[in-house]
């Protein structure tokens, strides 16, 4: 397939200008072609036009195309698996099996979205019948359901070129709930960016929908993503990032005349707690799979377990030398780009820096002919240390994680007492663990998007009750997911009909239900139709 | 009952300083004993440290005990209900009658959220079975559901000194939901504000509560409540107010090291389209409506119509007559404050000078013995002019509105596409108006929260379906309601719990069903129990 190195705007393409760059083979340093032009800022007001047009026909669209349409989009991608993983791989240094993977999983959240909205539920309809003569004033009859926002800007992220990229979670959920989305890409994929982007774009034209339905534009900076964030049509805006970037966008989107609900995915350290009755019975199968949760994907997931603690008891040396053998055994890591690989480096040598830290294993980079592999390592310290220096609780991307030894209970609740918001918390626990540390699950609660019993963080599964979110500055409201169907909330507001007659009435909130729908009439739950009004008062 | 004039901090109260203010009766202009003392920057922090206690014990108590606790908070207001009206009366000058009601609105409220707490369902519990066969990877069982934020912050509202004051609607619904409230007073009312506040302490300490479950805190200025807002243990906010004050509170809740929901209702000016099927069939019938509405607690509601569209027919000249005469014949209005009396007449001056509007009814103020009473007042505009103008759009606290006077279908609806978010719009119409005017709808749904048709939009139903809110600057964030039971999910987020065990998940989400609640199992709604998990991919 070949590829332009263009954003896709609407049904067409931007101009070649001079801002141009290039993807980077993270494993060799490769530059590869094509050279790809930074939307131009007309280029970006006119995408936004065009999702603004585009919402007045795309909001009214049945649920049954607009599911039709996320699988046409889905059956797109698949239809360029192989393109997608070639091009993937060469662009990110992830493996081509993990990317085939990721490629399955984001049609298969596209196809869980277009069973939601099939299905049709999601809305949540409430209906409230008319008492007409209620006494001292009548009752109206009142009903309510979601409705989309307006053009959605989603922010593509380096580490999931395809399940947070063009065609991911956010994109999914915005056009599910029926909203444009405006995409823009992560400059360190443009190629699998623009493959998904034009999969997308013909699924547009193959469902009749209108172009501004989906824009997908480029940059290598931040000229772009800012201009969008601040456009005054822009209506709503997910962001999967670094704790930077999304601080400085969460601060435009409230800045601006009318602030826009901005979702943003920044950073978590997601804390594993080994309990003393499950470090006695299997500390050999945790330390196996805590090394393979924070090296996958050569550690750079946004629920890499970076914080372990880790009981005063004998079976703990035995842990920590199965920890130490595995990175020491380790093949060499590529990180996804340039800037990530200096931040690890860095990080690592202000790790190493510090008196309250010990080395305690680390697998160096083998030399000049692989300068752009980086090592495992791992860290340990105490926890009075780590409540003592927060900069320990900082996100770290790669492979790396904190060990964090405590001799107590107390000292353990401390700590968890002490986190600021995370998207996952771990323990790994006995039936016995649990009672005795019942109130660390109070704690932990408050602190994260999800608990994880006797599991590992990464792996986030697309269902109906996932929660992929959590406490700033884990993400930047608590209140929503990014992942899973529960995500279709985070754009779409309820709106009130009052009195109205049938014939205006969307579907969802017609007597008849003729959409067969989930529907909450009088307080209750039902799939029934409306019978008459309420003319005596119960 | 005597008043003490002393904020309430979890069970104690603040002490006496010298920074007091008074209510002020409306009418009279006469000083209402006692004084009230502005709570000092240690009461505050004490407050939400407080609360911030109560958080972790207040999380944890039943459906049950919570409902109960509301169920006691409207017992104890009823049981105050004739005092209440009586200093409320003297300090909003708003008719008793209405403030019996609001009091039982009040207590509606309360009830209406103990019933959903009670009935379990609210917190959205969903339940992924596991699938241990599933290949290439195992499914975990995974569960969802909301749980509280934590200390929540809230603003009494000048307007609505009891539905919307200190036991109001944000605060039960964060009670609800099971967040502790600290609640900042309005300096309007602040003896009905003690009276409500004592009525809540005391059902705290019947219901066996800790203490931090609610404060309430004095102030005549900014100081409290910004550095409420501001306070890093607090996790969310709601007010009621003007747009000035609101954005000043939206931008520090958004720029806090850790930003917080922070739910605004700020201004709306409600638009009401006469359409001209129902101005021919009914032109007299709606300009009485109208005046009603318009004039409602003399004019200073949120969902006061402001701006009314009318076409150019025959009838409209009668439909401006009958409220020429109303406005002619109205008694004098009592504004709530000083400072709203002022706003209103100087916005009434900048409309009177203003070239393209003209004052078609005015009902002066009745000379100086009478100086605190406002009259009522109407203006006309054209489209065009509307459209040209923006400051004509702005909400008008007072008995005033603004009748917009369009020459064709193509400006009305111009004119709709032009509105900033709103609480409401209103249409009157006949079932033709409403084929033709099908496209108004559809623009009005991204307009406002909640459209109403051949009625008006003051009276605010209290139920499940109803939503008050709508997009900015209507709000703060047009996807929640203050309104309804569906103000439960403003103050929750949701927390997800991966392969846990029974004895360690809330009832909410055990396998059993215990409280016998409607779940989503598998993306199915149901109240029954779960079966174990699925053995083979179905």
């Amino acid at each position: 397939m070949k590829l332009s190195g263009r954003s896709l705007i609407g049904f067409g393409s931007s101009t070649a200008t001079n801002e141009v760059f290039y993807a980077m083979n993270p494993k060799s340093g490769e530059r590869l072609e094509p050279a790809f032009f930074a939307a131009l800022p007309d280029e970006v007001d006119r995408a936004v036009r065009l999702a603004h047009q585009a919402f007045a026909t795309y909001d009214r669209v049945s649920a049954r195309d607009r599911g039709a349409f996320l699988r046409t989009i889905a059956a797109n991608i698949e239809s360029i698996a192989e393109d997608l993983a070639e091009r993937a791989e060469r662009e990110t240094a992830l493996p081509k099996a993990r990317l085939q993977a990721e490629t399955a999983r984001t049609c298969g959240q596209l196809q869980l979205f277009a069973q939601v909205v099939e299905e049709g539920s999601w809305v949540q309809a409430r209906i409230d019948r008319a008492h007409p003569n209620r006494k001292p004033a009548p009752k109206p009859d009142i009903r309510s359901m979601l409705r989309p926002l307006g053009p959605v800007v989603v922010f593509g992220a380096s580490n999931f070129p395809l399940a947070f990229s063009v065609a991911g979670g956010d994109t999914a959920s915005a056009l599910a709930a029926g909203n444009p989305v405006i995409f823009k890409g992560h400059p360190a994929h443009p190629g699998t960016s623009e493959l998904v982007g034009l999969a997308v774009q013909h699924a547009v034209r193959q469902c009749n929908l209108p172009e501004g339905v989906f824009s997908l534009l480029f940059d290598s900076g931040n000229r772009v993503g800012a201009a969008l964030i601040k456009h005054p049509l822009v209506k709503a805006a997910g962001f999967t990032g670094s704790r930077t970037a999304g601080r400085i966008l969460m601060d435009f989107a409230a800045a601006r005349p009318e602030p826009i609900p901005f979702f943003a995915e920044m950073s978590s350290t997601n804390p594993v707690f080994i309990l003393p009755g499950a470090l006695r019975e299997r500390a050999d199968s945790i330390a196996a799979g805590l090394y393979a949760s924070f090296t996958l994907g050569a550690g750079q997931f946004c629920t890499k377990p970076g914080l372990v603690f880790l009981p005063a008891l004998a079976e703990a040396s035995g842990f920590v030398n199965r920890l130490q053998l595995s990175i020491n055994e380790s093949a060499p890591f590529h990180l996804l780009t340039p800037g990530i690989r200096s931040s690890y480096g860095a990080a690592i040598s202000a790790r190493k820096a510090k008196a309250s830290v010990r080395l305690v294993a680390e697998k160096p980079p083998k030399g000049t002919a692989e300068e752009s592999s980086v090592g495992g390592a791992l860290f340990e310290t105490d926890a009075r240390s780590f409540l003592a220096d927060e900069k320990l609780a900082a996100q770290i991307f790669g492979p790396v994680t904190l060990l964090i030894r405590h001799s107590n209970r107390e000292e353990v609740l401390e700590a968890a007492r002490n986190l600021e918001g995370h998207l996952t918390a771990t323990i790994h626990g006995t039936e016995q663990d649990l009672q005795e540390f019942n109130d660390l699950i109070a704690i932990l609660e408050r602190k994260v998007g999800r608990l994880v019993f006797n599991g590992f963080p990464t792996g986030v599964e697309v269902s109906h009750a996932m929660v992929h979110g959590g406490p700033y500055p884990a993400t930047s409201d608590g209140r929503s997911t990014s992942v899973g169907s529960q995500a279709i909330f985070r754009f779409c507001r309820p709106v009130c009909y009052q009195a109205f007659p049938q014939a205006a009435l969307p579907d969802a909130l017609k007597d008849a239900n003729p959409l067969h729908i989930w529907r909450m009439i009088d307080g209750e739950m039902t799939r029934e139709p409306v019978r008459s009004a309420v003319t005596s008062i119960g």
